[in-house]
C-alpha cells in the first residue's frame, strides 16, 4: 500500500475538506508560544499533583461533612477554599490572574523540574487548563448521571410546574435587583442589568446532588426543583448572551436572542423525541459489541456527543449531558450501565467541585480593605434579593396542594458554577466594577454554601414526605415558615 | 469569621511557603498569550469532538480487528492511524507541526465558534494538550490495572530471567544498530548512538494489552515480558538520558547515568517492600470511609501519587502506576477495585492507543518523495535490526525449560509509545537528520503493528500452553521456527 504513490501522499497535504480548510488558512501565529515537549513532564506532574490534592481534599472534606451530618458536597466544596486561591495555594488557576511563583503546587513541581521561567508559566497554564477541562468534564458526567437517575414521564409531569417556578426565579430576581441597584445603589444601568442578571441561574449540579444524597431527587419537590433548574439554566444563559450582547455593543442583538431562545428549545424537545427512537438502537448496538467497554464506550460516544451539541449551538455542555442520560434512562441496560457509570463519576465529579471551591476567593470578603465596604453593602443586597427571588418560587408551584413549597424554594436557591461564570465574563468584559464584581462572587459563594444546609432542613421540616423516605422532624429554625405550609 | 481581618486578608497574598515561593517570583512573562476565558468554550468543544471520534474509531476499530481475529488493539491503532495526521486528519496535535487549519475538526470547532486567527490556534494547541495529558493518564491507568492484574509473587520467581531478557534486548539492539549505521551508512557517531538506543526500549503498554486479550499475562512466558519490558523501559529510559546529554554536551554525564540507575532501582525495591505495609493501612482506610468512591478514590491517590513519583524522580509515570497497581493486588478489596477501575480503563486507555496511531505520520513512508528513499533503506536495516535484537531474547531466558523462547522474543519486538518518545526528543534536539528521524518512526510503526498478530502466532505455536488457556494450534508462518523450541 505504501508503494503507491497517490495512497501514501495523503500524510503530506490537506485532502480532506478544502472549502473549509481554505477559509481558516490564514490561521498561524509565531508569534504564540507552543508548549516546548520537553515539558510535558512537567505537565504531567503537575496534572497528577492536582488529582493527588483534589482527591485528598474531597475525601476529607467529604466524610468530616457527612459525620457532622451535612451533605457531602459542601464538604468538597469547602476543602476546595481550603486548598485553594483562599488558603493553601495548592491549586490556583491561571485564569485569576495567579502566576506560577503563586501557586505552592507549581513550586514544588518547578522544584523538581527546574524550569526556566517561560516553561513555568506555560507549565502552570497547561496543566490549569487540563484540570479546568477534567473539571467540566466532572460537571458533564454529574448531569449525564442525574439524567440517567431522573424518570423522564415524571419530569413530563411537573413540566408546566417547573417552568413556572424557573421563570418567576428568573423574573424576581433580575427585576428586583436591576431596579435595586440602579435605585439604592446608583449603579449605572448597564452594570446593574448585568448583576441582576447574574441572580438569575440556578445551579443545576450542586443542587441536584444535594437532592440525590438526601433521597429526594425523585420525589415531586425534587422533579420540580430540578426541572426548573434546567430551564432556569436555559433561561439564565440567554440572559447572560443578551446582556453581555448588550454590554458590548449598547444595544440587544434581537437576531440572537431569537436564535438562542429557538436552539434552546428545538434542542431539548428534539433530545426527549429521539430518546424514544435512538433506545432501540443504542440497545441493538451494545448488543452487537464484543470488546471490552461495550457499554461505556457507546454512552458515553452519545453523551460526550450530545455535550458537544449542546456546547456548538451556544448553550451549555451539561445541558446536552443531562438530555442524554434521560435517554439513555428509559433503555433495558440501564442498570448495567448505571453500575458503570458510578465509578467514573466518582473520579470526575469531585474535581469539578473541589475546583469551583478552590476558585473563590474568599479575599474579597475581607471587610478591613476599604475597597471591599462598598462590595460588601452591596452584597448584602444582592444576597437577600437572591434568596428571598428564589425562595419565593416555591409558591409559584401552583396545583400541587400538600407539597412543600419552602423546600422548591430552597432548592433554586444556589448559583455555584453558573454565577462565576456570570461574574468571570463580567469581569472579562469591564462592564463590572471591582467592587460590584466581589459582591456578586460573595453571592455566588454564600447562596451556594448555605442551600446544602437549609434544603436539608427544609425537607426535614416536611409536612409531606415523599414516597421513598421516612419524615424526619428536624430543626426548629424554618419551623414558623414551614407551617404556613397547606 | 470573615469579619476578623487577620483571617480573611489570606486570600490576598501569599503566606505559605515563601522561601520556596521567593526563589521562583521572577516567572512571570507577559509576552506568553494566556488563554482567553472566552475561548474556553471552544477548547471544551475541541476535548468533546476529539473524544467522541477517538471512542468511535476505537470501537470500530477494536470491533473489526476481534471480529478478524486479531486483538483489538491493532484495530485500535489502526483506527488511530486513519483518523489521525496520516489519513482524515481528524485527530491532530500541534507538536508534529500541525497548525489549527490543517485539523479538520478544528475547523469545524472554528465554523462553530468563530475564532480570531490567534484565538483558533491557541484553542487548536489547548485541547490538543489535554487530549495528550488524558492519553496520559489512560497509559497511566493501563498500567496500573496491569499491574493489578499480576501476580508480584509469580514476577518476583521471573524476575533473574526478565532481567537477563531484559539487558539482552537492550544491548543487542544498541550496538548492532549503532554500528551497523556508522560502518554500513557513514551516519556519524552521535545520531548513530541515538537512533541505536530508539531501539532499546519495548512498548509495556502495547505487549500487556496483547498478552492479556491472549490470556497469556499470568503465564510464565508473560511474566518474563511483562518483566523484561519494565526492566527494558528503564534501561531505555537511563539509556535515552545518557544519550541526550551526550548530544546536548559531547560527552557523558556520569552523575545524572548514576542518578538515574540508582532512583531506578530505589524506586521498585522500595514499592515493592513498601507494599506489604501499605496494604494494611488501605484496606483499614477504605473501610472506615463512608461517602462514594470510597475504594476508587484512595486507590487513585496511590496510584497518581506513585505516577507523580516515578515522572518527578525523572524516570516514568507508568512506572509508578505499575507499581501502585502491584501493591494494591495485594489487599483484600482487590476483587472490588478491580470491577470498578474496568469502566475507568475502558474510558481513557483507548484514548492512548487512538492517539499513538492518529500521531504516527505515515508519509514518512512514501517512497516517491527522493528525500524519504534514503531514509527506506535505513529503515529496512533497523527494522531488521529490532526485530532480530528482540527475538533472539527469549533465548536468554535460561534455566526454564519448556518454555516458549520464540513467544518472549516476540513479545520484546513492539517499540511503541517509548520509541515516538526518542524519536520526538532526537527531533528537537536536532540531533537526528530527516531520513533518521523518518526510519526511526517507521521503524517503530512496523513493530509496533507487526507485533501483535506475530505475538499471536507464536503463542498459538507454543509447545507449553498455559494452565487457564487452550492450545491453539493455528498460522503456518513460523511453524519452522517453532519447532526448533525444546
Amino acid at each position: 500500500m505504501f508503494l503507491i504513490p497517490a495512497l501514501a501522499s495523503i500524510g503530506q497535504s490537506s485532502t480532506i475538506a478544502p472549502p473549509l480548510s481554505a477559509w481558516v488558512s490564514q490561521f498561524s501565529s509565531p508569534l504564540l508560544a507552543t508548549l516546548d515537549p520537553e515539558n510535558a513532564p512537567a505537565v504531567l506532574s503537575g496534572v497528577l499533583l492536582s488529582l493527588v490534592v483534589i482527591y485528598l481534599a474531597s475525601k476529607i472534606g467529604g466524610e468530616l461533612s457527612k459525620r457532622l451530618d451535612f451533605p457531602p458536597v459542601l464538604g468538597e466544596l469547602l476543602a476546595g477554599v481550603v486548598v485553594g486561591v483562599s488558603a493553601l495555594h495548592l491549586l490556583m488557576f491561571p485564569e485569576s490572574g495567579a502566576e506560577a511563583a503563586d501557586s505552592v503546587m507549581m513550586t514544588v513541581v518547578n522544584f523538581i523540574s527546574g524550569l526556566s521561567p517561560e516553561a513555568a508559566t506555560q507549565v502552570f497554564e497547561a496543566q490549569g487548563e487540563v484540570i479546568s477541562v477534567l473539571a467540566e468534564l466532572g460537571v458533564i458526567i454529574l448531569l449525564f448521571e442525574i439524567g440517567l437517575e431522573s424518570d423522564l414521564r415524571q419530569l413530563k409531569e411537573v413540566g408546566y410546574q417547573a417552568t413556572v417556578v424557573a421563570c418567576v426565579g428568573v423574573a424576581v430576581p433580575f427585576i428586583a435587583g436591576t431596579v435595586g441597584l440602579m435605585t439604592l445603589f446608583n449603579v449605572a444601568a448597564i452594570p446593574a442589568i448585568f448583576a441582576g442578571a447574574a441572580l438569575t441561574a440556578t445551579s443545576i449540579g450542586i443542587t441536584s446532588k444535594v437532592l440525590s444524597e438526601l433521597g429526594q431527587l425523585k420525589s415531586r419537590e425534587g422533579q420540580i426543583i430540578v426541572g426548573a433548574a434546567v430551564i432556569d439554566d436555559v433561561l439564565g444563559i440567554i440572559v447572560l448572551a443578551v446582556v453581555a450582547s448588550l454590554a458590548k455593543t449598547g444595544e440587544i442583538d434581537v437576531s440572537n436572542v431569537i436564535y438562542l431562545i429557538v436552539s434552546a428549545t428545538v434542542f431539548l424537545i428534539g433530545a426527549i423525541l429521539l430518546g424514544n427512537f435512538f433506545n432501540q438502537s443504542f440497545v441493538s448496538i451494545v448488543d452487537k459489541l464484543q470488546t471490552r467497554g461495550n457499554i461505556v464506550v457507546p454512552a458515553f460516544i452519545f453523551a460526550f456527543f450530545m455535550a458537544f451539541l449542546g456546547n456548538a449551538i451556544h448553550l451549555e455542555a451539561i445541558l446536552g449531558a443531562f438530555a442524554a442520560g434521560l435517554v439513555l434512562d428509559e433503555t433495558d441496560r440501564r442498570k448495567e450501565l448505571d453500575e458503570q457509570v458510578k465509578p467514573i463519576a466518582d473520579l470526575l465529579v469531585p474535581i469539578f467541585f473541589v475546583t469551583v471551591g478552590a476558585r473563590a476567593d474568599l479575599g474579597v470578603l475581607n471587610p478591613a480593605v476599604p475597597e471591599n465596604r462598598a462590595g460588601l453593602l452591596i452584597a448584602a443586597f444582592l444576597i437577600v434579593v437572591a434568596i428571598v427571588g428564589k425562595v419565593i418560587t416555591g409558591w409559584a408551584a401552583f396545583g400541587q396542594p400538600g407539597i412543600n413549597r419552602l423546600a422548591i424554594g430552597v432548592g433554586m436557591v444556589p448559583r455555584g458554577e453558573v454565577g462565576l461564570v456570570f461574574a468571570g465574563i463580567g469581569a472579562a468584559s469591564g462592564v463590572l466594577s471591582k467592587p460590584l464584581e466581589a459582591a456578586i462572587i460573595i453571592m455566588v459563594i454564600l447562596t451556594t454554601f448555605a442551600a446544602p444546609p437549609f434544603l436539608r432542613l427544609a425537607f426535614g421540616e416536611s409536612a409531606d414526605p415523599p414516597e421513598d423516605a421516612e419524615p424526619v422532624v428536624s430543626g426548629p429554625v424554618l419551623a414558623g415558615e414551614a407551617q404556613t405550609l397547606p
